[in-house]
């Protein structure tokens, strides 16, 4: 059976309940830059993961279960940590398919800093307050990100 | 511009935020069956609300700020409550476009009782607790919806 989604149909779960994330984490001493795409769903709706997985042909699932939180029901996260699936997989297929709602600004960002990564800008102390910056902007800058930060362009 | 989604879109955003339900409220003392559906949005999303209510052709929506709740931001709600939009245009949409996640559950029930507000059995005792039974399945029910509450049989 092809368990395959539609790809209008992952644009629209993930403007929902998806996630892109920019993360700067200490690591010895040193900063270390990585980007996420993430989904986290309750336990029972494992299966529909399981298929965005399938169709994006990428990332991993995890089980979560909160011991500090335990009227929380488990869940499962859909993660994609690896970097070229992010770049060569994650980002065209948003590309292709592009996010409607607000979420089209983390993506911007995202996608942004995905570039920054590749010319290997995440590796100096410059680079890192740069990535701060696009990280940190609001909303109200996705016009300015749209002109200036394009896909390919740093 | 046309601002309208394509269909699968909505159909993924929905499965991650959309909400079938069923309510009974009494109401001068008798028991009033209604049918909601309600995707619930922070106020920067309210465009996307607007898109989906442009696309399904009804219902309306409402901004929503918690007294009670400061530090919650606004939301705005779109809502279908009228009975006519429910059962002419929202599921016959949600028929041709299948949600895909665990929420085809409550859309399952959501029909089932549908049909049964069309044939007026919602107007008497009987009706009502069945319609309660109905809103009580759980998800090991499905199956059995599936197979027992066909869309257009009672």
């Amino acid at each position: 059976m092809n368990t395959k989604l539609n790809s209008n149909y992952i644009v629209g779960f993930v403007d929902g309940e998806g996630c892109f994330s920019i993360t700067i984490n200490n690591h010895n001493n040193k900063q270390e830059v990585r980007l996420l795409f993430e989904i986290e769903l309750r336990e029972d709706d494992k299966k529909i993961l399981e298929r965005i997985q399938e169709t994006l042909e990428c990332g991993n699932i995890y089980y979560l279960k909160y011991k500090r939180y335990q009227k929380w029901r488990p869940h499962y996260k859909y993660k994609v940590s690896n970097f070229s699936d992010i770049y060569t997989k994650v980002i065209p297929f948003f590309r292709k398919y592009p996010l409607q709602a607000k979420k089209k600004l983390s993506f911007a960002k995202f996608c942004k800093v995905a570039n920054m990564i590749k010319k290997k800008q995440h590796l100096n102390a410059i680079g890192i307050e740069k990535i701060k910056k696009v990280r940190n902007l609001v909303s109200d800058s996705l016009d300015a990100l749209d002109t200036h930060v394009q896909w390919g362009a740093v």
